[in-house]
């Protein structure tokens, strides 16, 4: 409210004005590091949320289909770039909960990341196959780079998409069987380099030092690793075999890969349609455990202290989480948040992780030193939690 | 401004009110994710720095004796806590340029740090030896703890303060020879754990995971090394005797830990006294290499992706700065950016980096790909340099 003592122009009384002022109510200030999105795929809504107050702030409508959406946020930490299933890249306002920009770019996409200046967005998408750069200010395209292979020139599905240092991003083609890194500091002259891979990478994560991209792969048990430091050495097979003399499941879900589970010194990597969790060690990529769990691992995430490393499961099991120390590599706890736990994300300084219950239609809130229940959010259908200190890591 | 007719309530005329609104010209809406504090040392300011548009927005003063200040940042990243040698405590609120609080806690302080959560601010002091626990909302004093050995119960100085998981935090006391571990989870109730250690630690730093907490040591060659995952083991003693058979320099400035130095796997530790940075091995805490440089080190700093290690220098070679490959461990440029080189900040994913030159009062710019130079900023007598991404790691 606007309150002045004014004197009348005429009769030159004191007149006491009391008014909302045009200005009065604008959004209050605030700071953007403990902002989020939380994606409620079944609505096209994301939620934003604080992670201080442990709350939810606003909604934001009209963001087509999130059935499979990632999130990248500006390096300002007020910008949420969230990339949807059906190829819609939309702006959202994290201060102003709206719409600051969108672009329908792809037909079938599946998420993308954002440039170590901040400057450049890319999506990685299905159809047509390859990756787009965009201008993250404007949201206008940069460059259209084709996952184009063999003598005719078909495109590959693209996945694993990762920021690396210098304005450059790693991915993986999944129908060619091929690693790529594309340099983008040029954005109008996008330079690509290409190493062929393991069969049918699925997924990927780049270690957080931006140095190791390891991508998962479908079509054979194995990794494909890509020394980014020594890329002349090409791509090397990791944990080959590991399934070796095991019965195949089929696989519910893929697994996801990206940009979590490196603790310690080791990568923990989802056993795809298997009940295990590997860890390889960083320095000499062998095999250093073997944790049996309860089901098939999608999320392997480490606490980012990398004393734990939280694993969330497949469908029918998907109601489950386990936690494993990784100083002894043991479990340590097994426990039921809720139906369908589709995500978890931790906060910056890993104090308490969100964990999205799909069919409860919550986000569940723990304290990551006892696993007590902290707070309960509703949320309809929640899959993806981001929060805004992704702004400032490499790989994610 | 706030233009409104209004009727006068005694003669019922109109009255054209033409007025700047109490709120009329609010602070623009902006995320804290890029912004950051450049102390002016020799004037008791901070200014308000922007790393997107590599810029000053504004300087706040009145913080006192800042001629050795640290910076930490509230979880929401809008406000530095700037902790002076004075013993004052500042809140500045970023977003409107302004002190939201101040008391002064110490009669000589040499930093502080924050909790996991967020919400407890804890000072070093050296004068009354010991930490002193704050709410970082209200900065009310939340609890004290004396430094005290000895029968006559002496106070130490402080040195090497660094938040661990779990609220607790680790430091090092300078007169006593120990390290201790405080645990603020229960404010009013602090837990003290307390570790012998070597001869007069002077700094310390924790690795990024908040496992190893490493002191320097002043009294004697080697670290003091206390593994906060197995503290009934005890303090370690590594790089024992590295300067065996040399010459002792004059120490002109003491080096810094804290926070920074870890890099693919290995500590980069500066070699107090002597024109050395020794690279030891968190697997085994061997010596791997033991870099020859210009001059005696003060921070050796990992470049976000672990690639490089940037190294400043004492008084007389303090305009200098070095380059070390951590790949190759071997000097990949020599250079000198202005007089007096106090501090360097990296941006959050390490595209550049911003460089304090003191008796050029400027701020340097510089991409850490190619070391071209990107901008100056005038700065009187810059020392410090502290962005907000701070707030999201352990140990800063």
């Amino acid at each position: 409210m606007f309150r002045k003592v004014v004197k009348c122009a005429i009769c030159w009384m004191p007149v006491l004005l009391v008014s909302a002022c045009a200005t009065s109510q604008p959004q209050p200030l605030r700071g953007t590091g403990d902002l989020g999105v939380v994606i409620e795929r079944a609505t096209g809504q994301v939620q934003v949320i604080e992670t201080t107050g442990r709350r939810a702030l606003a909604q934001v409508s009209g963001l087509g289909d999130l059935s499979h959406a990632s999130v990248v946020f500006s390096r300002d930490s007020r910008y949420a770039y969230v990339f949807g299933r059906d190829g819609g890249l939309t702006k959202v306002d994290l201060l102003t909960a709206s719409i600051a920009g969108r672009v329908v770019q792809a037909g079938n996409a599946i998420g993308g990341a954002i440039s170590q200046d901040g400057r450049i967005l890319v999506a990685q998408n299905y159809e047509p196959g390859g990756i787009k750069a965009f201008d993250s200010d404007t949201l206008e395209l940069l460059a259209d780079v084709p996952a184009s292979y063999g003598a005719d020139g078909k495109r590959s599905k693209v996945v694993g998409l990762a920021d690396l240092p210098g304005n450059r991003f790693a991915y993986a083609l999944f129908d060619a069987n091929e690693i790529r890194v594309t340099d983008l500091s040029d954005p109008k002259n996008p330079k690509t380099d290409r190493y062929p891979a393991g069969k049918q990478p699925y997924d990927a994560l780049v270690t957080p030092d931006g140095r190791y991209y390891i991508a998962g792969l479908f079509g054979e048990d194995g990794l494909s690793m890509l020394d980014l430091w020594q890329p002349e050495k090409g791509v090397r097979t990791i944990l080959p075999g590991y399934g070796r003399g095991e019965q195949a499941l089929p696989v519910y879900k893929m697994p996801h890969l990206r940009g979590w589970a490196v603790a310690a010194g080791r990568a923990y990597l989802p056993a795809i349609g298997r009940h295990e969790v590997l860890v390889v060690d960083l320095d000499d990529w062998k095999e250093v455990a073997r944790i049996p769990v309860k089901s098939q691992p999608v999320f392997v995430m480490a606490r980012p202290d990398g004393r734990e490393v939280w694993v969330n499961f497949a469908f029918p099991d998907n109601a489950w989480m386990q936690v494993i120390d990784t100083f002894s590599n043991r479990l340590v706890d097994t426990f039921q948040p809720g139906r369908a736990i589709l995500h978890m994300e931790f906060t910056p300084k890993g104090e308490a992780v969100w964990i999205s219950a799909r069919d409860d239609n919550k986000v569940l809130i723990y304290d990551t030193r006892n696993r007590q229940k902290l707070a309960e959010l509703p949320a309809a259908s929640p899959s993806g939690i981001f929060f805004t200190s992704r702004a400032f890591r490499t790989g994610f």
